[in-house]
């Protein structure tokens, strides 16, 4: 590993140096919402559980928010079966939003767990359904059980927090009849975050942040009010596919969330950086 | 319904009647491996579910554990997976038990939530990998990922009771390796009511309960000791597939549940009834 | 018993029949003014105990507050004691509130706790006397110790209730110079459900129920607001000795109950119908 | 009062002088037999109720025991009822153990919570009937409810401590047929300081203690094993009435009390003298 | 002692006399200023901690905050330090406030605790620097470092309460700079008492109270509002060194002291006397 | 810093590779004993500080205990006391034992106490008489007022720990009859860390550890058994100085703490690197 060249000395001034910032969290909710090439990337896969144990060993209240990332593909793909769409979205019937569930709820989620575990964590991994965590109802008829949040119902993931569990969130929804929902996991991950009224809300990305010019890393937008959040919509540098990324952010601070960062999940240990030491990564909206 | 015939005083006098029931198995600790076609017939599975509810709402601490049913096979063939054998024995591969902790996390286990909420219950499905619940090691190398328990770390049920929720229990473990591993449904079911030294185990199967002559049913045994039960082995009374069934219930006294019964999943609200009323259904295993 | 025809099947049926109810008053405080013929009648009062540990078991806070009956007549009239008359109320001296502590304090308080300890609950009798619970001072001068309630000091009944106690409540009152009066069961029954904010108040009487026409018991009245059953005393309907006992009901919702259900204590387990199926029996008084 | 011409200074001083004391019983529990003169003389009533609430204020979890001294037998008078006798002990019949229940749990019990609540203690009356106290079957048939006790559940007594009450406890016992009994008082204060091992258990009598010559005050035993108490029933010394006093304090020793002490109830505030300064007052009896 | 003439009975009596007013102070704060001659008295030393360990297990939560006394003044001495005096006030150089810190979390405090130990209390001894009990800045450049109050965290006394210690606290005061503050102790007494809305307030003094006429003292003033007490100063009556001492009370009354008292700690056992008693000691100062 | 060039991707891959260890020692109890160059050395104090914040933040119970360094004699010569010996050892007289206390409870605890909040922590500085901590007796009657410990109550520092402080303890000593003893701060870490049955006691020194050849660091022995110690004795390679230091280390494990580690308090950040890295330092001592 390329830290074999620092010696035990250094890695003490190094453990001391994240001491205001470890006092800083100590206690408090931090959400993360985990994606992307994060996700894939094995390396990366590993580096983010390490991140999360060692977070929750030094006493911070970490919850994970988890996608499908492209196992929901894989596996209608070898199903066979073929994407439908209606106004340009996907269409999503019994059969996909069970495959959903099955590669969510019991596949992802699960593997999550036992990494956390074997890290050395405590976790414990549920999806919307359990305790009626996230209750939804079709967002749109045509588009079948794609799910709009109605209700969260935060006191399962307060529970296993009390419990000491580092709860890992499969983001799918129910309703009072028996269906299943799928549902957006950066929206998930704002409502969540924000009934727990979270310190922080990490948007983990495939991208550097928010860039004044998109195709130059150097103009990063290291800090957003709001305001000004939204004033970037209005001059066409937030588009495309980060304007639901965006609103999420803008949405969780209404919730209650202290700030979001939207991070670069591609950075190794870019949560740890961003909580721990003096160099943020990516952009951080906090409210006006 | 069928009841539509008993009036409204009949019903307090059949709700008194339960009373000594009720009272015994307050706040005790009772286990239902549920199985079989309890779990495939829709009319069957309501009538567990109202009963698994009722019982938590009057204070019994309920403990739900289920095996996969028919499902697993269901997305093996869709999938085309090919069944190889090694001693008469399915081999597990790694793409068969990701389908098997698929199914049984990701589909049976949350529709199983989903139907407790749905009955006023409050539930939290979790699996074998979950907090560690179910550690496992190969049983046979050539077998693959077929599991033998080599630990059950049975805080995640108590603290998801402590909470008040009905912990329900997908049975795949995991080990420090990241493995998982298929498990056998009743095996975990009596190594979990073991450790929680629970009142009772029910063992529901599509049987009578064990018969003395097996083709007539009113030879049913209604009350075992472990002892009886060894005996019954010899006689050639318990053999087949009822014998994995039956070691399991002498297992699960060893390891300290205080009474087992094989019951017959097939009989509509056979848990209530069992629990209280004074007709007993199936065989019930007791210690010497 | 005229249940034996009815098979365990459709017993578990009723059981799971009554679970919406059983979901609803969980955990909530119901108080029971006992008196009348349930209090006489042998059978009726075995099962009003029966009613009271049922819904104590399925997690009701049940609370029971009682008068004297006949006894006390029973025991003046063994004594000699003439009853003596001002304004055409009973003057009540010392030698006769003495009776009626003895009375409803010895005798009837602890037969009934004793009762409910033998159908398997765990009871506690107290009286208004017990940790200041009911103080009073006197109604009129000329009436001696008849005491009109000036505080109800709730906390005996709910460090009862917190222990898992049913309080049993004889109603009478006391004051800081060491007397003892004699207080209405309706009152003290109203006061305390009021001050416990008790989701329900049984009134158990001799009676169908409000009727609009009393002769007539199909013209019961199920349901009134407040503000209606104050019209109903301009028109008439009631009168005489319903006055006081409507009265209550309308003090007790003022107080903060959240229903009261004048009862007909002589059908048998009126209070589990009322409460745990859909037939309500009687007259039930809500707010506006 | 006599105390008027010592000085505010003296009155600290003697304050402060109690300090080891209160130290040594701070949080210990102690049980009072109350009963003879001091129950019937209001002076010496006034001033044991005064003692008692000054125990508890100080920290010290007392427990009041009472039988019902002469206020049984004026009941009995005024309602005609002769004496039977079989074997020179008195019969109780059932409407005997009726009054006994009436005077003690509704009258004694009562009226001693009312006057510790006027001294300031927070008090709750209990009988060995409220959660089972006391659960007793007949000694003799012959002697019809008099009771022998068969079990102590103790906890109905531990509750009130733990919700800081004074527990005021009336000695009558029940069976699980709903008979009521009549219990010694001397037995069961025995009994219940046993099963909580009190630290002290208090024996009121009319008595100065354990005379050498009965007729010489000068020849009080003051302190005594079990061992020579035992040897004293040898020598005559215990003798007579005495002997069932004597075998009371040998069997609450035996049950777990630390020692118990044969007290004059008709010396003033003699439970504060015994515990609160250097002179003890009466008999003290000991584990050898 | 001079008590030897008073009789068991009669320290009986003077308990029960004192009964109203242990009730009355049950629970409460009271904090103690203890300075002056109460403090350099052995015999007046020994009797305020027996009257602190008393009230403690009669169970009032009693704070003991002191001053140094000439401790400091005897160690400066030794040390061969000279005053130096800027305005008239001292100043204390960084020398002087080690001498300070020494000599009263050193000395004093430790001195305190163990005499309070001795007498059976259970005693902890800390200072304005533990947990940061008392922020400070400095009064005035000149003076070095005398410090101000800026912010009192309470949470350490009410932590050491909580666990059942008499909180003994050296008034020192300390920044986040590392600077060790001289405190006013009567100023920290009032901050630490308002803080905790203390039920009493006492300033330990050696003077009788607020005399009307400051050489005769019966003219003391034994009851003032803060209105009339500020009225004092306009009338000259308050004037001198009495004038920061009045100040504190009225400061305390405003930060959430229901009461102080300005007591003559020359008189034996006065604060038992101004507790237990009728007969109030000194002037105590209440809000309007 | 000299940590300047290391990159926050590498200060994330340190902190991460601590994992196993903050998770080793999560909730253990560790006691350290502070002295020598670490204490009088400004860098080295700091970073002392630093690292038993950054314990304390991630979890670890931790426990400070002091001696006084230079600081005492510093005192001792501005009073112009002289040292007067006896059989080659210091006589403590009264003003000698006063100024340890002085020193020690006064000076270094609080401004240890003050550097610990200043780094972020929570602290409470204790002495060995509060609470009774230490209770002594003199060791040798000649000496004077130099203590040997007859009992640790340990109490106290379980309080403060429940409390979340880090407690900082003095190693003076108290008896019941309200003398003070200076206690040797090696022994006094050896019996509380016993008494708490610590993971882990530092003693922390000035040398590198044990050497076997003592003028060749790299003869330093890092791991010893209690038996192999005894054996180094007879070896005359533990002597001089070292013996009463080994001694202790012995003393500590046989009284239950779970390893004792003789530490170089010269190296800075010497305890996080032999807590939280592969890198152990000085030697460490361990039962057989």
């Amino acid at each position: 590993m390329y830290i074999d060249n620092i010696t035990n000395a250094q890695r003490a001034e190094v453990l001391t140096a994240a001491l205001p910032y470890i006092k800083k969290y100590y206690g408090k909710i931090v959400v993360v919402k985990y994606g992307g090439n994060a996700m894939i990337n094995e390396d990366l896969k590993q580096q983010v559980m390490e991140d999360i144990v060692l977070l929750w060993l030094i006493g911070v209240k970490i919850v994970l928010v988890h996608g499908g990332g492209p196992e929901i593909n894989d596996l209608m793909n070898k199903l066979g079966k073929k994407p439908q769409f209606v106004d340009g979205l996907r269409v999503t019937d019994k059969e996909t939003v069970d495959i959903v569930q099955m590669v969510l709820a019991g596949k992802v989620n699960k593997t999550l767990v036992n990494l956390l575990e074997m890290k050395g964590g405590k976790a414990m991994g549920i999806s919307g359904m359990d305790g009626c965590l996230i209750e939804a109802k079709p967002k749109n008829e045509k588009l079948g059980f794609v799910g709009e949040i109605t209700k969260v119902n935060i006191e399962p993931v307060t529970d296993l927090l009390e419990k000491g569990y580092i709860p890992v969130i499969s983001t799918i929804g129910c309703d009072k009849k028996g269906n299943t929902y799928n549902i957006n996991g950066d929206t998930a991950a704002a409502y969540i975050a924000g009934a727990m009224n979270a310190e922080k809300l990490f948007m983990m990305t495939d991208i550097d942040g928010i860039l004044r010019d998109k195709d130059d890393p150097s103009t990063i937008i290291p800090h957003l009010t709001v305001s000004e959040a939204k004033q970037l919509y209005n001059e066409g540098i937030v588009s495309g596919g980060m304007i639901p990324k965006v609103d999420c952010c803008i949405e969780a601070i209404h919730k209650g969330v202290k700030n979001v960062t939207i991070m670069d999940g591609r950075v190794p240990h870019s949560i740890l950086m961003e909580l721990l030491t003096d160099e943020g990564a990516g952009t951080m909206v906090v409210g006006d």
